[in-house]
Protein backbone atom coordinates (compact mmCIF):
# COMPACT_ATOMS: atom_id res chain seq x y z
CA UNK A 1 0.00 0.00 0.00
CA UNK A 2 1.50 3.60 -1.39
CA UNK A 3 1.32 6.05 1.33
CA UNK A 4 0.84 9.95 0.09
CA UNK A 5 3.93 11.85 1.26
CA UNK A 6 3.28 14.71 3.72
CA UNK A 7 4.36 18.20 2.99
CA UNK A 8 6.41 17.62 5.84
CA UNK A 9 8.29 14.92 4.51
CA UNK A 10 8.65 16.24 0.89
CA UNK A 11 9.99 19.35 2.49
CA UNK A 12 12.45 17.11 3.99
CA UNK A 13 13.29 15.80 0.90
CA UNK A 14 13.60 18.85 -0.93
CA UNK A 15 16.04 20.87 1.89
CA UNK A 16 18.50 17.64 1.87
CA UNK A 17 20.17 18.30 5.06
CA UNK A 18 22.71 16.10 6.59
CA UNK A 19 21.99 13.93 9.08
CA UNK A 20 23.25 10.73 10.68
CA UNK A 21 22.89 7.67 9.28
CA UNK A 22 20.57 6.25 11.80
CA UNK A 23 18.19 9.44 11.14
CA UNK A 24 18.48 8.64 7.37
CA UNK A 25 16.98 5.24 7.91
CA UNK A 26 14.37 5.67 9.94
CA UNK A 27 13.45 8.47 7.69
CA UNK A 28 13.56 6.21 4.73
CA UNK A 29 11.27 3.54 6.50
CA UNK A 30 8.94 5.91 7.61
CA UNK A 31 9.31 7.40 4.04
CA UNK A 32 8.42 4.07 2.08
CA UNK A 33 6.07 3.31 3.94
CA UNK A 34 7.23 0.04 5.26
CA UNK A 35 5.84 -1.11 8.28
CA UNK A 36 7.53 -1.00 11.46
CA UNK A 37 8.43 -4.25 13.56
CA UNK A 38 6.22 -4.89 16.08
CA UNK A 39 8.03 -4.98 18.98
CA UNK A 40 7.60 -5.52 23.14
CA UNK A 41 8.97 -2.62 24.72
CA UNK A 42 9.25 -1.44 28.25
CA UNK A 43 10.12 2.21 28.38
CA UNK A 44 9.84 4.92 31.63
CA UNK A 45 9.16 8.40 30.01
CA UNK A 46 12.29 10.14 32.12
CA UNK A 47 14.40 7.41 30.37
CA UNK A 48 14.04 9.45 27.12
CA UNK A 49 15.17 12.86 26.29
CA UNK A 50 12.73 15.30 26.23
CA UNK A 51 13.31 17.67 22.71
CA UNK A 52 13.16 20.80 23.32
CA UNK A 53 11.31 22.15 20.12
CA UNK A 54 11.55 25.92 21.19
CA UNK A 55 11.51 26.96 24.87
CA UNK A 56 8.18 26.69 25.82
CA UNK A 57 7.55 23.11 24.26
CA UNK A 58 9.17 20.18 24.90
CA UNK A 59 8.17 16.90 23.92
CA UNK A 60 9.01 13.03 23.55
CA UNK A 61 7.52 9.77 22.11
CA UNK A 62 6.98 5.87 21.86
CA UNK A 63 6.25 4.67 18.84
CA UNK A 64 4.62 1.57 18.21
CA UNK A 65 3.91 -0.16 15.01
CA UNK A 66 0.65 1.56 14.21
CA UNK A 67 0.23 3.80 17.75
CA UNK A 68 2.83 7.07 18.00
CA UNK A 69 1.86 7.88 21.92
CA UNK A 70 3.85 11.47 22.27
CA UNK A 71 3.73 13.08 26.13
CA UNK A 72 3.82 16.94 25.57
CA UNK A 73 5.35 19.49 27.39
CA UNK A 74 3.85 23.19 27.55
CA UNK A 75 4.68 25.86 29.60
CA UNK A 76 1.55 28.58 30.26
CA UNK A 77 1.19 30.66 26.81
CA UNK A 78 3.04 28.43 24.04
CA UNK A 79 1.02 28.65 21.23
CA UNK A 80 1.30 25.72 18.92
CA UNK A 81 0.63 27.20 15.10
CA UNK A 82 -1.91 25.85 13.36
CA UNK A 83 -1.50 22.64 10.99
CA UNK A 84 -2.81 19.50 10.17
CA UNK A 85 -2.10 16.54 9.38
CA UNK A 86 -3.38 13.19 7.85
CA UNK A 87 -2.80 11.54 11.04
CA UNK A 88 -5.79 10.75 13.58
CA UNK A 89 -5.29 12.70 16.69
CA UNK A 90 -6.53 11.31 20.34
CA UNK A 91 -5.07 14.40 23.02
CA UNK A 92 -5.66 13.47 26.81
CA UNK A 93 -4.55 16.44 28.93
CA UNK A 94 -3.10 15.08 32.24
CA UNK A 95 -2.15 18.07 33.55
CA UNK A 96 -3.16 21.82 32.92
CA UNK A 97 -5.50 23.19 30.55
CA UNK A 98 -4.96 24.07 26.04
CA UNK A 99 -7.16 26.19 24.19
CA UNK A 100 -7.68 25.25 20.72
CA UNK A 101 -9.11 26.20 17.48
CA UNK A 102 -10.73 24.09 15.20
CA UNK A 103 -13.53 23.25 13.10
CA UNK A 104 -14.39 27.33 13.64
CA UNK A 105 -14.81 26.42 17.29
CA UNK A 106 -12.71 27.71 20.39
CA UNK A 107 -12.63 24.62 22.60
CA UNK A 108 -10.74 24.33 26.39
CA UNK A 109 -9.69 21.15 27.08
CA UNK A 110 -8.76 20.66 30.74
CA UNK A 111 -7.04 18.20 33.17
CA UNK A 112 -8.81 15.08 32.49
CA UNK A 113 -10.34 15.95 29.65
CA UNK A 114 -9.93 14.12 25.84
CA UNK A 115 -9.86 15.47 22.35
CA UNK A 116 -10.47 13.36 19.15
CA UNK A 117 -9.34 15.39 15.77
CA UNK A 118 -10.18 13.74 12.89
CA UNK A 119 -7.33 13.43 9.75
CA UNK A 120 -6.57 16.58 8.18
CA UNK A 121 -8.33 19.10 10.22
CA UNK A 122 -6.54 22.40 11.05
CA UNK A 123 -6.03 23.10 14.65
CA UNK A 124 -4.08 25.64 16.93
CA UNK A 125 -3.69 25.32 20.75
CA UNK A 126 -2.31 27.77 23.47
CA UNK A 127 -1.30 26.14 26.50
CA UNK A 128 -3.70 28.09 29.22
CA UNK A 129 -1.22 26.75 31.81
CA UNK A 130 1.57 24.25 32.16
CA UNK A 131 0.17 21.35 30.64
CA UNK A 132 1.18 17.70 30.75
CA UNK A 133 -0.17 16.78 27.33
CA UNK A 134 -0.97 13.16 25.72
CA UNK A 135 -1.32 13.12 22.35
CA UNK A 136 -1.79 9.48 20.61
CA UNK A 137 -1.56 9.24 16.74
CA UNK A 138 -2.86 6.71 14.06
CA UNK A 139 -0.10 6.30 12.13
CA UNK A 140 2.59 7.64 13.92
CA UNK A 141 3.77 11.34 13.05
CA UNK A 142 6.62 10.78 10.74
CA UNK A 143 7.29 14.54 10.55
CA UNK A 144 7.74 13.89 14.42
CA UNK A 145 10.35 10.89 13.91
CA UNK A 146 12.01 12.49 11.11
CA UNK A 147 12.02 16.28 12.92
CA UNK A 148 10.99 17.76 9.90
CA UNK A 149 7.75 19.40 12.01
CA UNK A 150 9.26 23.08 11.47
CA UNK A 151 5.97 24.58 12.33
CA UNK A 152 7.06 23.92 15.86
CA UNK A 153 10.65 25.25 15.95
CA UNK B 1 -9.95 -4.02 3.15
CA UNK B 2 -11.44 -7.14 4.96
CA UNK B 3 -10.85 -7.42 8.40
CA UNK B 4 -10.60 -10.81 9.99
CA UNK B 5 -13.02 -11.63 12.42
CA UNK B 6 -11.83 -11.66 16.36
CA UNK B 7 -12.46 -14.60 18.40
CA UNK B 8 -14.03 -12.18 20.43
CA UNK B 9 -16.39 -10.93 17.58
CA UNK B 10 -17.29 -15.04 17.04
CA UNK B 11 -17.93 -15.68 20.04
CA UNK B 12 -20.41 -13.26 20.27
CA UNK B 13 -21.84 -13.60 16.84
CA UNK B 14 -22.33 -17.72 17.98
CA UNK B 15 -23.76 -16.30 21.72
CA UNK B 16 -26.85 -14.39 20.20
CA UNK B 17 -27.72 -13.00 23.27
CA UNK B 18 -30.70 -10.43 22.90
CA UNK B 19 -29.08 -6.90 22.85
CA UNK B 20 -30.56 -3.59 22.27
CA UNK B 21 -31.06 -2.29 19.24
CA UNK B 22 -28.11 0.61 19.75
CA UNK B 23 -25.80 -2.29 21.19
CA UNK B 24 -26.59 -4.92 18.47
CA UNK B 25 -26.00 -1.69 15.15
CA UNK B 26 -22.53 -1.28 16.85
CA UNK B 27 -21.85 -4.28 16.84
CA UNK B 28 -22.93 -4.97 13.93
CA UNK B 29 -21.07 -1.96 12.23
CA UNK B 30 -18.01 -3.18 14.46
CA UNK B 31 -17.73 -6.30 12.97
CA UNK B 32 -18.51 -5.98 9.38
CA UNK B 33 -15.27 -3.67 9.30
CA UNK B 34 -16.88 -0.69 8.46
CA UNK B 35 -15.07 2.11 9.12
CA UNK B 36 -16.71 4.43 11.72
CA UNK B 37 -16.74 8.36 11.16
CA UNK B 38 -13.88 10.26 12.15
CA UNK B 39 -15.61 13.21 14.50
CA UNK B 40 -14.52 15.85 17.03
CA UNK B 41 -15.49 14.95 20.11
CA UNK B 42 -14.15 16.87 23.30
CA UNK B 43 -15.28 14.71 26.56
CA UNK B 44 -13.80 14.48 30.11
CA UNK B 45 -13.34 11.26 31.87
CA UNK B 46 -15.85 12.21 34.88
CA UNK B 47 -18.74 12.29 32.18
CA UNK B 48 -17.89 9.22 30.98
CA UNK B 49 -19.49 5.94 33.03
CA UNK B 50 -17.04 3.18 34.60
CA UNK B 51 -18.21 0.13 33.46
CA UNK B 52 -17.47 -2.05 36.50
CA UNK B 53 -16.42 -5.31 35.12
CA UNK B 54 -15.70 -7.22 38.16
CA UNK B 55 -15.24 -5.51 41.71
CA UNK B 56 -11.59 -5.09 41.41
CA UNK B 57 -11.46 -3.58 37.86
CA UNK B 58 -13.64 -0.30 36.07
CA UNK B 59 -13.04 0.83 32.67
CA UNK B 60 -14.27 3.53 30.28
CA UNK B 61 -13.31 4.86 27.16
CA UNK B 62 -12.90 7.18 24.09
CA UNK B 63 -13.24 5.76 20.68
CA UNK B 64 -12.08 7.28 17.50
CA UNK B 65 -11.78 6.50 13.90
CA UNK B 66 -9.03 4.01 14.68
CA UNK B 67 -7.70 4.58 17.98
CA UNK B 68 -9.43 3.80 21.25
CA UNK B 69 -7.88 5.54 24.64
CA UNK B 70 -9.07 3.22 27.68
CA UNK B 71 -8.65 4.52 31.29
CA UNK B 72 -8.69 1.00 33.32
CA UNK B 73 -9.13 1.61 36.84
CA UNK B 74 -7.63 -1.61 38.81
CA UNK B 75 -7.50 -2.44 42.38
CA UNK B 76 -4.88 -3.95 44.17
CA UNK B 77 -5.01 -7.53 43.63
CA UNK B 78 -6.72 -7.39 40.32
CA UNK B 79 -6.06 -10.20 38.19
CA UNK B 80 -6.40 -9.63 34.46
CA UNK B 81 -6.10 -12.96 32.86
CA UNK B 82 -4.07 -14.30 30.18
CA UNK B 83 -5.38 -13.15 26.76
CA UNK B 84 -4.26 -11.54 23.56
CA UNK B 85 -6.25 -9.66 20.80
CA UNK B 86 -5.14 -8.78 17.40
CA UNK B 87 -5.11 -5.09 18.24
CA UNK B 88 -1.62 -3.61 18.53
CA UNK B 89 -1.77 -2.20 22.72
CA UNK B 90 0.42 1.29 23.92
CA UNK B 91 -0.06 0.96 28.22
CA UNK B 92 0.88 3.93 29.89
CA UNK B 93 0.74 3.88 33.87
CA UNK B 94 -0.59 6.79 35.39
CA UNK B 95 -0.43 5.91 39.16
CA UNK B 96 0.21 2.55 40.78
CA UNK B 97 2.02 -0.52 39.08
CA UNK B 98 0.80 -3.43 36.77
CA UNK B 99 2.95 -6.97 37.10
CA UNK B 100 2.93 -8.00 33.13
CA UNK B 101 3.52 -12.26 32.52
CA UNK B 102 4.41 -11.96 28.95
CA UNK B 103 6.45 -13.24 26.25
CA UNK B 104 8.08 -15.46 28.75
CA UNK B 105 9.31 -12.55 31.04
CA UNK B 106 7.90 -10.90 34.19
CA UNK B 107 7.99 -7.04 33.66
CA UNK B 108 6.72 -4.20 36.45
CA UNK B 109 5.39 -1.58 34.72
CA UNK B 110 5.22 1.35 36.80
CA UNK B 111 3.75 5.10 37.08
CA UNK B 112 5.59 6.66 34.47
CA UNK B 113 5.82 4.05 31.98
CA UNK B 114 5.03 2.65 28.99
CA UNK B 115 4.21 -1.06 27.73
CA UNK B 116 4.05 -1.64 24.20
CA UNK B 117 2.51 -5.09 23.03
CA UNK B 118 2.37 -6.01 19.88
CA UNK B 119 -0.80 -7.56 18.11
CA UNK B 120 -1.71 -11.38 19.03
CA UNK B 121 1.09 -11.47 22.20
CA UNK B 122 -0.55 -13.11 24.92
CA UNK B 123 -0.56 -11.60 28.39
CA UNK B 124 -1.92 -11.79 31.93
CA UNK B 125 -1.43 -8.65 34.77
CA UNK B 126 -1.89 -8.23 38.05
CA UNK B 127 -2.37 -4.40 40.11
CA UNK B 128 0.34 -4.49 42.54
CA UNK B 129 -0.85 -1.40 43.92
CA UNK B 130 -4.62 0.24 43.02
CA UNK B 131 -3.34 1.68 39.62
CA UNK B 132 -5.02 3.89 36.91
CA UNK B 133 -3.77 2.87 33.49
CA UNK B 134 -4.26 3.93 30.19
CA UNK B 135 -4.40 1.73 27.20
CA UNK B 136 -4.46 2.50 23.72
CA UNK B 137 -5.49 0.48 21.17
CA UNK B 138 -5.05 0.41 16.93
CA UNK B 139 -8.07 -0.65 15.87
CA UNK B 140 -10.28 -0.15 18.57
CA UNK B 141 -11.25 -3.22 20.54
CA UNK B 142 -14.27 -4.46 19.26
CA UNK B 143 -15.48 -7.03 22.06
CA UNK B 144 -14.93 -3.83 24.45
CA UNK B 145 -17.49 -1.89 22.11
CA UNK B 146 -19.62 -5.42 22.06
CA UNK B 147 -19.29 -6.14 25.80
CA UNK B 148 -18.05 -9.47 24.83
CA UNK B 149 -14.74 -9.47 26.87
CA UNK B 150 -16.24 -12.28 29.24
CA UNK B 151 -12.37 -12.78 30.07
CA UNK B 152 -12.73 -9.68 32.26
CA UNK B 153 -15.86 -10.56 33.57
Amino acid sequence: MKKKKSKAQEKSAAGKKTRPASKVALRDTVAKGKPRPAQLRHVAWKSIDVEPLNPLLGLHFVVGQNIMLARVLLKKGCIVPEHSHPNEQVTFIAEGALKFWIDGKEIVVNSGEVLTIPPNMPHKAEALEDTVDFDVFNPPRADWMNKTNSYLR
